[in-house]
């Protein structure tokens, strides 16, 4: 009979992989949070997943369980394994994608690139820090941050005060110089192997990605192969199953320094439902049930894709459709089901083509209806 | 909010309706005939879509009423149109789609190219039919039809008294000399915008579409023209609203006759899903919602479908996952999460790219692993 796939979360990205469970006959089940969120067609279950005795009863009959997002607590996974259910990314791999305090220390114990970090328990601790870093940094919360949510541009050691006084340690990172943010996508099975997207370039407004090139421009040679080392070397270290994102710095000295990692399909990846033969989500789907990995080539010579955020203006997206569709009739829209609220990501627009000037054109001109 | 359209059918039609309202943000509802169908997972009622009452409760809420097949009873569709349901395609148009009588006279009325037809009301009509085209003939029941079904080749007048003692007329049609068969899959809106997808070639077995190449070959030029005019004359003539498939014989002597139409998604046009910028599915949910159409260019100089039949050993598809996905990294399979049965449509694959001889192969070699 076909595989059931249990995911915890019921946002876009647990959405996105509806489309591919269909296609390869996959079974998919959700568990959310609340009644209609983005995946509610394919929901089966809500509960809170803190709670182990909900989770543990969500997983009861399916053939593994992943994710929509990292939140769920270290307990509730090792319940889960203990439990005998197979469960992909592992706690053990998924830690390093919930704590940015051990995901430095392992990286940096493994010898992969990632900017001068320390561990901060006081203020103390952060005038040391900045002092030797011209007197700036990026602090961040080890645990619990998303589209630039804890994270703080910091150049006095009281401005984390709150942070401090809430108890437990803090990252501080130096501010890196860099010339442009690139994110490295790749998917792993259990069994160990390993697909890669090109590398991509990402715009971020306000901490929020934005915008992605695929393939990032003038990224084939040496910044490509770079960036599928580094992510290959993470995702074989970690022993990281299903889709990893790596987000990464160029920096203005033409180094690849590791931003960030995430243990699941990845904005910086939703190009590939419209531009990759093989898109994140059925990805991560193959990878997580240990089924061979389709191929990472692209239908095209350049795909962009542009988040839609959620303006001023009330409205949900169909609203717009009309003039949107009208006007772009190659580019592809993703909505995600969500009533629109300012600066919330409600949907996707993809383009592609051969072209470079002209996909951006037509990506933006799409999204750019929304946006009011 | 999100429009709502309701698709009466739970078929795998319905089913692969499903990623593009996910897509566009459109709620899509499923009046299905009993539980465990291909579409199960956005079925929101059970019924019997030969019962008016259950059909139109099925159709309260909803913005536009559409089908997963064409068997739903004219006065089903009409007392959904007075009470003020939007259906697409409407009941006027689609009673061509369910009579090939009623078809075949109207084709002929607009001056259309058909087979030779008659009307046949006994025994006596057919040996005059016979008569008058070598001793052979087509003949069909006029509704009811599919795959092969309600069709026989006739070479004397006995062959169909079954047909016969169960009332009402037969139509009979010439034996047509064929080179190939093809099909022309248009989509139209209410408002009246056309788009038309490449006329594409299929490879019929046993009555019964084996295989479909996009675009058709040697079709550039005249063979295209003349079969987006056919299709485009009888959207327009018929009031045809959403996808159209318009089946066609390419003659010895070059010419193009209408063979069957379906007003709906049609398995000749499953390779857009891979293949082209906007799947027939996505554009027959934009059609009946009277949204702007989207573009039909392709996303590879060639696409080839071939479907999965169920073969003489059971076992449902995913089972043989594992080999095919290995082996084609680049096909992209569609399960229509059904028990497989001998000669039961389960699935299709679909493979494109730049070569035909390459991309015939990949298709072929990865629905091969599934037909034992």
């Amino acid at each position: 009979m076909s595989p059931i796939v249990g995911v915890i979360g019921g946002g876009q990205l647990a959405r996105m992989m509806i489309p591919p469970a269909l296609a390869l006959g996959v079974e998919i089940r959700i568990f959310a949070e609340g009644e209609g969120e983005s995946a509610t067609v394919a929901v089966t279950q809500v509960g809170d997943y803190h709670n182990s005795a909900e989770v543990l009863r969500f997983a009861k009959d399916v053939d593994v369980i992943t994710f929509d997002h990292e939140h769920v607590p270290q307990p509730v996974l090792r319940e889960l394994v203990a439990a005998g259910v197979r469960v992909h990314p592992t706690p053990d791999a998924l830690l390093f994608a919930q704590d940015k305090l051990l995901m430095r220390a392992r990286l940096t114990e493994l010898g992969l690139p990632v900017p001068d970090w320390a561990e901060l328990s006081d203020a103390t601790d952060l005038v040391s820090f900045l002092d030797a870093h011209g007197g700036r940094a990026v602090v961040k919360t080890p645990r619990g941050g998303y589209d630039g949510k804890g994270v703080r541009m910091v150049d006095a050691a009281d401005q984390v005060d709150d942070w401090f006084a809430a108890g437990g340690t803090l990252l501080a990172e130096e501010l890196v110089e860099f010339r442009r943010e690139l994110a490295q996508v790749i998917a792993r099975r259990p069994s160990g192997q390993v697909e890669v997207w090109p590398v991509v370039e990402t715009v971020q407004r306000g901490g929020v990605c934005a915008e992605v090139i695929a393939p990032a421009p003038h990224s084939r040679g040496r910044v490509a192969s770079v960036a599928a080392k580094i992510a290959i070397a993470i995702a074989e270290r970690l022993d990281v199953t299903g889709v990893l994102a790596v987000e990464l710095f160029e920096t203005t000295d033409e180094r690849l320094l590791v931003n960030e990692l995430a243990m699941r399909p990845h904005n910086t990846g939703h190009w590939s439902i419209d531009g990759a033969t093989t898109s994140q989500f059925e990805q991560h789907l193959r990878a997580v049930l240990d089924l061979p990995l389709g191929a990472t080539s692209t239908l095209a010579e350049w795909s962009v894709m542009v988040n839609v955020l959620g303006g001023p203006a009330s409205g949900s997206m169909p609203d717009r459709y009309s003039a949107a569709l009208a006007d772009q009739p190659t580019a592809k829209f993703h909505s995600y089901g969500k009533q629109s609220r300012p600066g919330r990501k409600v949907g996707h627009v993809t383009a592609i083509g051969d072209e470079l000037d002209d996909v951006v054109f037509r990506a933006r001109a799409a999204a750019a209806f929304f946006e009011k």
